[in-house]
């Protein structure tokens, strides 16, 4: 695409920390025109725009991205005075949580069939099989991301930890290959020049998700579940008894899904970290602020695969049901469900 | 034993909430002569007694058993004037923290070899074995009971919950049937003389024992690791995905311990309290206060079992090793362990 070339119309869907940073890349570039939809957020952007203290592209102050709208129906209206709005690409970079919305639905105002690409820079396993049902003839761009970017205060980004990102399209049947390929490889290269982050397209997305998921799996779980950090998990000797045990059910249903990963894998995973590592993962924070956890597409699309191949996974499944627990009851705060006051117990007649 | 028989000469080890009413009881049948060892609240009962407020016992202000002493090997010197002192029961109330501390080497003082009888009201399986061992020609009584009675403040017990107590001797080939039924029946009847509480005798106690630790090594365990009151892990539905099928699983490693449970056990223990049951088990009390639980004898030792029979148990050996990493942040605590400032860390070098 030549600087002359007219810019791609980018539709951004989670404006976090991940997505924030993702916008200011892709207008880096100079290829992007970024409408951002924001939620909660919509009014203080809007007026003040995003104050960016960031590792890999400084310090911005007021930041804005093309557009900002409120809504993604909004956003899939044309600004005034210009044609019927289209993107080349929507950017979703939500939780996923999928037993409380669907991202298919979210985003179906800004999909035109058989157009717009649609990248996933999100967490989980199998997070493209909806979009995909959902939108049979597009491309599905997957994407797992490194990076250590928060919102902070009402319009604060604080992204301490450079960004490193693999992407590739998620293969599919609904349209030829070379267009996939096309359409992804113009999204990294895109990508790729907008920053100093590290942007690696990849052809082989499923087993990228699932070397991600040896991690999220059980380092982000473990540490959500216990409320410790990378290192204490370590220390505890949680590592030995439960997580590189839980690594290789992983590893075993990763086998039967068509993906080979190397033992080489769990010993990095597992010990390359140090053992005073104050690293708190995303389950971990999410459970410490009273957020929803992404266990479903972490834990229980991996214990979806693993009973439909028949693949023991017992301590992955007793720290998924530990975690549904712990995500009832969050759901219970979030509700704001007062307790009744409890009934009298005579637990002496139980024995 | 008639009014004017000689009282027993009974040791008291462990004086908390079911120690303390232990010595109550015992002291008000009119039977027993009680020494107790008093190690942290020595010096403040000596002085001002226990002050009681007891659903069984009414209040007692300043109530004081026969005998208070700071140790037990001053609990084994006679008191002035008076013969060597020789035991007639030992009743050990302690916590059951074996990789803390030896039970027997505790009470080996005031155990006279072929005389003392040692009774456990103790949670946990097989905490029997290593007293046997240790004092093998000494009858063992094993004792599980169920009462709501803590210590408070620093000489003050509140007791809330009537109490319950099935004691029976822990068989063994040391000496004769006779003898040990002879001395648990003794013990049995004068501890229900002091009190109203429901006091029986059961003379197959590895059966009351694994009954118990159906509820112990689940409701137990689940409260204390998710930090969930009962009813809690009832409306989580931790009870239908974790409990219940824990209890399968330690029903299986009963009935190869030649312990046979009935389902209706299970339905009983696992349905038999409301959903808004309020009850905090001791395991979740401890990780409270930060006193250490008693993992060991309530699931340990029974997963020590599952592996010697061969007995699949993965949902609680999950949990067991759970708790073991709880127990390290407790011990990390308790030994007043500084955290070390943290080295830097790029955690995208694993990706």
């Amino acid at each position: 695409m030549g600087s002359n070339a007219p810019k791609c119309n980018v539709c951004l869907i989670g404006s976090g920390g991940v997505g924030t940073i993702g916008s200011v890349v892709l207008e880096n570039s100079g290829r992007a025109h970024v409408t951002a939809v924001l939620r909660s957020k919509y009014k203080i952007v809007s007026e003040k725009g995003w104050d960016i203290e960031s590792v890999d592209h400084g310090t911005l102050k007021g930041w804005k991205p093309s557009r900002i709208v409120a809504t993604v129906s909004e956003a899939a209206l044309p600004p005034s005075g210009a044609e019927a709005q289209q993107y080349d690409y929507v950017f979703v970079s939500t939780k996923q949580l999928p037993d409380s919305y669907s991202v298919t639905e979210l985003i179906r105002p800004v999909v035109t069939p058989g157009v717009t690409a649609i990248v996933l820079i999100q967490n989980g396993l199998d997070i493209e099989l909806p979009i995909i049902e959902a939108f049979p003839k597009n491309t599905v761009i997957s994407g797992v991301s490194v990076i250590g970017s928060r919102t902070v205060g009402e319009n604060g980004i604080a992204h301490i930890g450079s960004e490193r990102v693999i992407m590739g399209p998620h293969f599919h049947d609904g349209l030829d290959r070379e267009t996939q390929i096309r359409q992804a490889t113009e999204f990294v290269a895109m990508y790729d020049s907008g920053g100093p982050g590290i942007v690696s397209l990849d052809l082989d997305m499923p087993k990228a998700r699932w070397y991600k998921l040896l991690w999220n799996g059980t380092f982000n779980t473990l540490c959500a579940l216990m409320k410790m950090d990378v290192g204490e998990v370590q220390s505890s000797k949680g590592r030995e008894s439960l997580l590189v045990p839980m690594m290789r059910e992983l590893v075993a249903i990763a086998k039967e899904d068509g993906v080979e990963l190397p033992e080489a894998a769990i010993q990095k995973l597992a010990y390359g970290l140090p053992d005073d590592c104050p690293y708190r993962p995303s389950m971990l924070v999410d459970v410490e602020q009273g957020r929803l956890m992404e266990i479903e597409v972490i834990l229980g699309n991996a214990l979806k695969k693993a009973e439909k191949y028949g693949v023991s996974a017992p301590k992955c499944s007793t720290v998924y049901e530990l975690l549904k627990m712990e995500q009832w009851r969050i759901q219970q705060d979030l509700s704001g469900v007062v307790k009744a006051k409890p009934s009298k117990v005579d637990g002496t007649s139980l024995f």
